[in-house]
């Protein structure tokens, strides 16, 4: 795809959650990369994912956690289940939402709220002051909820969007600024096929989902010993059901540093031995830059150091 | 509620979300207390709970969890930040759903598909091999979805429903047994104001949310520790964030064992000394009626032993 | 003992290693309640021990560790199958060692060395420098030594002894200062019958001798996380065989603080439940006067409310 | 020492605590490669090992542990702070003990009892039950206790003394088995200088020496979870003092396996990672030759399998 049959260069595609105008557009219009490239609107993130493993896509831009309703459940259980996938690069999207009614329509006037479940829960705390008797009516995409509107096809009374929705349509503004947190952000990753990961940064982030291997009382604590025994932080760790009976999990887990970091691929060798089964999702630059900070006494120099002294002690050297 | 001013018994009011037909009404239809009662519908689980804080209802079925989805996030946001609720009994649904259109649509005629997003996930294998380019048009509940393409309203071309819904509507099943698992269910809570908890059956369950002190690695292991060094299996550990910040989560715990059992005192203590918030949200009976096993060590009387151990050593007695 | 038939007070007696001029005696002159009442020279720890047992003492001296060689074995052992003991003060007398022989003699002459083999161990560095082909001859105490190379029953050249042994004997002092650390000290325990704890100081020690349940990888483990986990620093953790079977141990153990602090006493209460077997040797002001210092979050008022918060959920209070 | 200048092979020298008749003799008899070669008898453990270190000797066999004492102090000690040595071997003495006197002696007379301080400790319980009042001469060993009363150059009326001695010396005995445990055995180790371990059988143990990074309370925890997170069983774990300050101690410890075992090099590197020194003694057959059992999952085909996964993550090759 990123060359033709003569070796001339192509342009990349990239399949993300549309139409435009959604925080997944902007999430990919954070990329340099996907500048002047195919930019490919889907439906839903199983189509997105689907693009990339039968290479119709380069990439895919998936929202994968927000600050207030966390992971997306659908993209991590996505991630779980379709091989051959490999996370490539964290974008974050500063969130906010207004509520758009047809021309017209007053506040009070409102009893049907249209908005994506992961817009509506960010807005749960405004909606029950100022519409506390409300009606949800769930929409497809932060746009969909107001092209409804607009269209006449949703019963909806009102529609959560983000601010630029009446930029591009005909929209009356009932009121702005109603996410809960003002500092709201979406978590977007970038998502390829199986590649070599980037070359560490020394602000990376790996992502993985693990499985325990049975349900006994000390299973999950023996995961997280996996990481904080090498002096890891976990900066997510979520459960999903595995789905074949209520209590049994994955976990979805984003451990701070980069698999070629001597203490990480020592973890992950931990993990792989402890789990049934571990999906290493990939290790990438975090969107904030931010830094890792470990002990010291974790560094590679130390994981080195170890093990010239084990190779000393095997071959009879006298210890120094 | 349950008396008028003259002390009469009058009917107890349990609230649901509607309309009639969903898989929680099906829920409060396993209450033998709540037969003969009123039984009144609500749009969302935060009017149910609402309901039940002002007054308005004696207790509110609410789905807390499925074995495909996992937790039910609002429904569990909900309970970690409404005071003054405790849950008194648990039950479970089984979970079956079928595919429905106006008469004369074929399947290979669909292209949007309503669902409530819980029901639609439970589908999504099914969807993915079958209808693999479809979008997602998100439905209040299991039974609005239908309501919709029935009365036109709706732009879908199909709905996923319980299959009860062809009893009442007339629609065209396109396909039955559609959810991704056959033994798939939900478990529902009844939920009522603070009371003292139901007394112990030796097969109860314990609810409970905490947060962590702060972000270090080690805090959800030692949080964990609470109840894997009192012998206490866990069947549920859900992060949910607090929404303040990314990386900030409280956990929904469910725990094997009733407050009056004096391994979950004890742990309960331990974690409240431990977290800066605990919400206890209460022991009750388990749906599956499955006794509770644990090891001997961490039997009552061992517990009461040390106490009168301890007592000994404090007043000087000799040791026998 | 303290009174007669007669009710009017009697003297009371300590028993310690004699004879006069011992580490032991040193130690008893730093309890003042010991001024003026009886010593009574013994000829080991068993037998000062059995003084206090069968009421021919008040209270025995013994030495439990020194900086250099360790928990003073015999000691250890001794309070770990007496029952109806208690150690009710710890008291520390720095160490120091001269190296003595009969007028005449000179250091190039000497080859057997008496020395009681506490004293031995802590001058071994300087004798395997300056007398390296020397042999041991064990003594019974740091004055037995000497006194046998005066009285000439003993065939050493030379005995090791405390520098006051000079005052008493006409020896020839061959060394001076010869124990391989100039801030030796060694910790004297006195030990009375069972009785309640002297009260809370602050800057107290628990003393416990416990044993592991089996012999699995985790249970020594289990044993350190009762302290741990309730913010107590161990000051002194050894192993002792129990003695039936090699690989079987009990572990001898001084924690920071007092029985009556909420977190030793929950401490204490979760290794009597773990443990077949745990001995509570004493809770007493520490020899250094120095306070515990502990996180805030084990201070006894956080268990105080801990237990009001749950005593309010039983009962169905609203929580605040 | 094993050639001479020519090459032609020489006889191996062994130290050994000394006279003939001690269970250090016994255990070096237990040798194959030690018959018709030169046995060396020295007057304590510092010499022994300084006869290898230096040369004299081949190697030293020294006692390190007994069933009923425990850790043999100055032996953990002179391994703990001289280079060079290695552990080889490991044999099993079984103790037992008679009390002897000069002829015409009675039990009655006794009052001062020569003997090892070792000795003396596995036969508390005989002397208090029988010589309640009696004192202890400490002997240099089990042997020269009882030369000693033969001689006259000893105070002591009776000695403790291998069963043996009865048939080089003229003595009469006054007590057999006065041994506190008729089962009791002494551990001995074969000590060489520094050469690569022997090859794995299946049935050995890795013995080594570590110190804690610094005073917290979890750091002894830290340091057993490098063992128990790899399923490593510790059969001996000792405290003893460094001896710069009270409260500060190395661990002298016996894990079951081999150094060559995938699971215990892991853990090594793990240990060297996070103490300060670790000295390694040696991995060898163990004197019961009992195969060495471990869960499943610390196989060595386990820790290959995770390399080789782990490698492929860095490479991008797609996952199986």
């Amino acid at each position: 795809m990123s060359t033709d049959a003569t070796g001339i260069p192509t342009r990349r595609t990239y399949s993300y959650l549309g139409p435009a105008g959604t925080f997944t557009e902007a999430a990919l219009g954070q990329v340099p990369e996907a500048r002047d490239q195919i930019w490919r609107p889907v439906r839903n993130v199983a189509e997105a994912l689907t693009d990339v493993v039968e290479g119709r896509s380069d990439a895919a831009m998936i929202a994968i956690e927000n600050s207030i309703d966390g992971g997306v459940s659908t993209a991590q259980d996505a991630l779980a289940t379709m091989p051959g996938l490999r996370i490539v690069g964290e974008y974050l999207v500063p969130v906010n939402f207004v509520l758009v009614a047809r021309p017209g329509v007053r506040l009070e006037d409102v009893s049907l709220i249209a908005a994506h479940p992961v817009a509506y829960a960010q807005c749960l705390q405004w909606l029950s002051a100022h519409l506390p008797e409300h009606a949800h009516l769930p929409a497809a995409s932060n746009v969909a909820s107001a092209v409804g509107i607009v269209d006449g096809v949703s019963d909806a009374d009102a529609a959560i969007s983000p601010p630029g929705i009446l930029e591009h349509y005909d929209l009356e503004l009932l009121a702005s600024g109603i996410g809960d947190n003002a500092n709201a952000v979406t978590r977007f990753v970038l998502v390829a096929r199986t590649v070599a990961p980037p070359a560490p940064t020394g602000a990376d982030k790996t992502s993985l989902i693990a499985e325990l291997p049975d349900d006994h009382p000390g299973a999950l604590l023996e995961l997280l010993e996996q990481f904080s025994t090498r002096g890891i932080n976990l900066s997510l760790i979520e459960s999903r059901p595995i789905g074949d009976a209520l209590g049994r999990y994955r976990f979805v887990i984003d451990a701070d540093g980069h698999i070629q970091d001597e203490r990480m691929a020592d973890a992950l060798l931990g993990l792989r031995r402890f789990s049934p089964k571990v999906i290493f999702l990939g290790s990438y630059p975090r969107a904030d830059r931010a830094i890792v900070h470990y002990p010291e006494r974790y560094s590679d120099d130390v994981f080195v150091e170890a093990r010239d002294w084990l190779r000393g002690l095997i071959s009879g050297e006298p210890e120094a």
